[in-house]
């Protein structure tokens, strides 16, 4: 029973985010942050299509013991997207060491401190993100709920545990090529190609990790930068929310989305897509090497980001199970 | 076939993990930093007690899909263990903002910047967190393998997820008290007592992860403190370890230990004898509010620390799902 | 001829700046930010009372070639005003050591990073660190001239090095206690009696520096503490800067002026009327010991604040230099 | 009576100094962090060369009000010798505004946090930067002095402030060139020249400041960098420093000497020289524009590093005030 009742609610949610997009559409041709179909106080969008029911159900498909990987190290030196646009370096050290000042005892402890943009290594972003006339997901606006210390709505603080079906999409093996060209922008068309080649099939909720190819560049900083970056198109991004109600997004690159923009109105059109008119959040520098090699394409999907209060995202490492295919 | 091999590694990793405790008591009284039993390359320790099959083993029980969030906020101005001592503060600031500068474009990027000692919130210390004559697991030497910028060995972007049986001992509620009195030294026998009431049974290669009641104190820094916390005894860690075989230690307070220390020439003794003895990790501020409430005992517990490369430790945000019961 | 000018120049300053006290009178009950009277640029306040004149007069009159230092170490644990309000504390770390990684090359260089609140140690605030009704000196408004990197008017960057007469005002000595009692406000007649038993005169242009006697409790954190710390009054301030035309005032305490406030709807009234009301920029943390100690109360006074863009405070080492006494 | 002495004990400190040099090239060879000259507990070297009689003789000569700004501005984004080897970016914030937070209350202060390299923007390199064999300045070993937080030998807390005669060697106008050409290597005949044009003697305990011109590509990080960057040579270093006998070296470079080094064994061997073979410490990011322009070559040289305790640097900005010419 309790179940059946899960299950509705899952259905629901999706009729509701299908109505989201209509009533979006509805407005015109004006982008704006949108309201949530989930309702005012909604702060996470279309992670709300996560019930019991659903992590369970993917959960009991598990079909093995090994765990993929899917994070990145963090160390001094690697590629960031934004340092070149005045963001912070990741940056770890000492505080604390065995040496002088502990000499005198035999037993010491080792301390570190970290300082670092949240938008490292592999990580989410989260809906706060993104504004349209500096209003967030769910027409939050920054005159009420932007401080120095971060959003008061939709920080990484507010995300759940992500416990659901993922799917990969090997772009890059589909068109046969190491890594897909700079600046390429992946249309719908290389979706449905990949994902028949690969004898896949989406489902409303999945995260969706598609792989451009550009980890075999990774950790070089001086070929993994963000404005020669293949990623998703704006139309391609539309396909998987709108016609087959993805849950979440991630790539292998920066940005999910191909730099530079083509757009020269907006820096980043599929993050304001996305995050401001969707409420879908992003999952970036995602490694997917492993899976493209052992062409795991179905998973257990698992991400846990810390939750940083009032952030724009965080840093995970977020795990792949492999479930019994569909093929 | 495949399984039964992974079973026999699992059983020798065990075998070899008692070994190396009698190699270690073989060499007397004065305590310094172990060998590992895993070999001379490891530094990870206990962790090596996972197998695909372990793994495999515990995903299959789960019995539903609620997930158990045991990961605290982290936020300015939240209780630290250690800033009394110097380490730093929990910061957050934002980077950019959709406000001056971002102007004359509609939409806009916020972003923001951390900076944080690593034991912060629910954390993990990994095994180079601890040292005996400046020698950590393995006898590792500070000489050779510490920087400024971390150690090279035994650090976080060493860990593999810990994917394994996740036990409760909910000592507080064994006593009956809201959280054990200040500096409160928990014994082995308080936590047969406690596995007893609660009807659980400890298997090899368990994250173990005690109650002690403090977070009814979280976050009030001036109440949630380390120097007053009650703790595991020394006693009761080697029972957990020597002879019930435990992978991963944690709890709700800041050290799993109780403080003060009472060996004058040691801070912290369960470190010393977890980590740099034993190559036991440990599992610090775990929130294990919800899981006493609806008293879960077992679970599939999950952990993903960040690979922050050389630390002495990383946050993270573990999760729990309940598994078939033994009782 | 030039001098003659630039005397004219100096004299019509403090008549511009007695105009503006009249002109803030006349605005009634209501305290706002106040226009400069130095014009609608201005981002400096009283600092714009420095002339070559009268630079070049102060330094003419150098007594010896003994130097003050007013500047205090920083250091990691050192007090800190607004620790306890979630400002970062004060750190340094080596990012760069002739350790490991060096041992191959017999030269090695060492570097270090720090992390800091602006207003740490001996340090200025600068014009914009006081808002009212989120305006700070001159009108400006945070939605006009407030990012996330700062502040674009009166940060330390538009600031001058400051070369003037300062003149110490011993009010612990005067009234014969190694310091102020906790939290005591310092009037105006206070300052007056100390004045006279030091037989120093003020002249327009100053730069003031009263003495608590507070530093006899630095460095310890437990005892040099923001809410305790005796300082001036509204009263006292209002007879230095519209009686005597004080250029800078500063102090050996954490806020120039007594904590708690007086006033509940204000944390730190004299930091609205110094700096939002009066364009006066303060001085904190100053040692004066050795002064006190020498029974210098008339000297060249010298700082040079860090140019940090937008800071709304920078830390400073500022030097005294005797010349000769009025006395 | 006093002056005599003072002045006696400065002669004695150059004869001393003198006997340094004589005693380190009897070492022979092989370079080594040298004894100092001062004794067992020196740590601040060729700085000792000031006495109260120096400063009193300097400070006299005064010849105008005009104060030469001697550092730059610090901003996110501004060029930073070392973050392409990992080390940390400029970083300023907002920690506090006036707006979400304080809007109950009419007024509100504004704070902000930094977080910076020591060697950023126009700055002192402390004797502890730079070691051979693990030793620096008076032969300390990193293995006494070196932890965590700092040196506890030669840090910029250990500095005192610096008042002395300053020249400005300004070898870009003597060679008729905007800026000397990339990574060109000054000698002392290029030295010799420029002085003789701009008709400028050297006094032992001069604050020497070369003029190489890189300044005209300040602020632009794509074209001010240290690779490509003009400098002293270590022959030119020499000249200064055993013939001249300067207490204080500085440049508008990054490095003061030129790079990249041409000894493949030293990255900085003029560094190596200076700073663990001579004890003198090193200025660099100077902004000598002004003086240039206005061909002030000699002047009353002020700088006031910040006390940060260990540190193996300081930002700074240095102060220039015309003294009478020799001319």
């Amino acid at each position: 029973m309790k179940q059946l009742l899960e299950s509705a609610a899952r259905i629901c949610s999706v009729v509701l985010l299908l109505m989201g997009s209509v009533d979006a559409r509805a407005q015109g041709a004006k982008s704006e942050a949108a309201k949530s179909p989930w309702g005012p106080a909604d702060e996470i969008g279309t992670l709300n299509m996560m019930t019991d029911a659903s992590k369970l159900d993917v959960l009991k498909q598990v079909a093995g013991g090994k765990i993929y990987d899917l994070g990145v190290d963090l160390f001094v030196g690697m590629p960031g997207c934004c340092t070149p646009f005045g963001a912070p370096s990741y940056q770890i050290w000492m505080t604390q060491t065995p040496a002088r000042g502990n000499a005198q005892k035999r037993a010491s402890l080792s301390g570190d401190g970290v300082s670092t943009y949240t938008h490292v290594g592999t990580h989410i972003d989260t809906l706060n993100h993104s504004a349209l006339d500096k209003r967030i997901w769910n027409q939050v606006s920054a005159d009420d709920a932007l401080g120095a210390r971060g959003w008061s709505k939709s920080g990484a603080d507010k995300y759940p545990p992500i416990v659901a079906r993922g799917v990969l999409i090997d772009v890059a093996r589909s068109k046969n090529v190491p890594r897909l060209p700079a600046s390429y922008s992946i249309t719908a068309a290389d979706l449905q190609t990949a994902l028949k080649t690969q004898r896949t099939t989406l489902r409303p909720g999945d995260v969706i990790l598609v792989r451009t190819g550009l980890m075999t560049l990774w950790p070089d900083p001086s070929k993994y930068r963000l404005m020669d970056q293949a990623g998703l198109s704006l139309e391609a991004a539309r396909w998987l929310v709108e016609e087959q109600k993805a849950m979440l997004l991630g790539a292998d690159n920066f940005g999910v989305e191909s730099f530079p923009s083509k757009d020269p109105t907006n820096f980043a059109p599929v993050h304001t897509y996305l995050l401001a008119e969707r409420g879908v959040s992003m999952l970036e520098v995602v490694w997917l090497e492993e899976l493209a090699k052992d062409q795991v394409y179905e998973f257990l999907f698992i991400a846990s980001p810390l939750k940083l209060r009032g952030a724009t995202g965080s840093p995970v490492r977020p795990l792949a199970i492999p479930i019994r295919s569909d093929r």
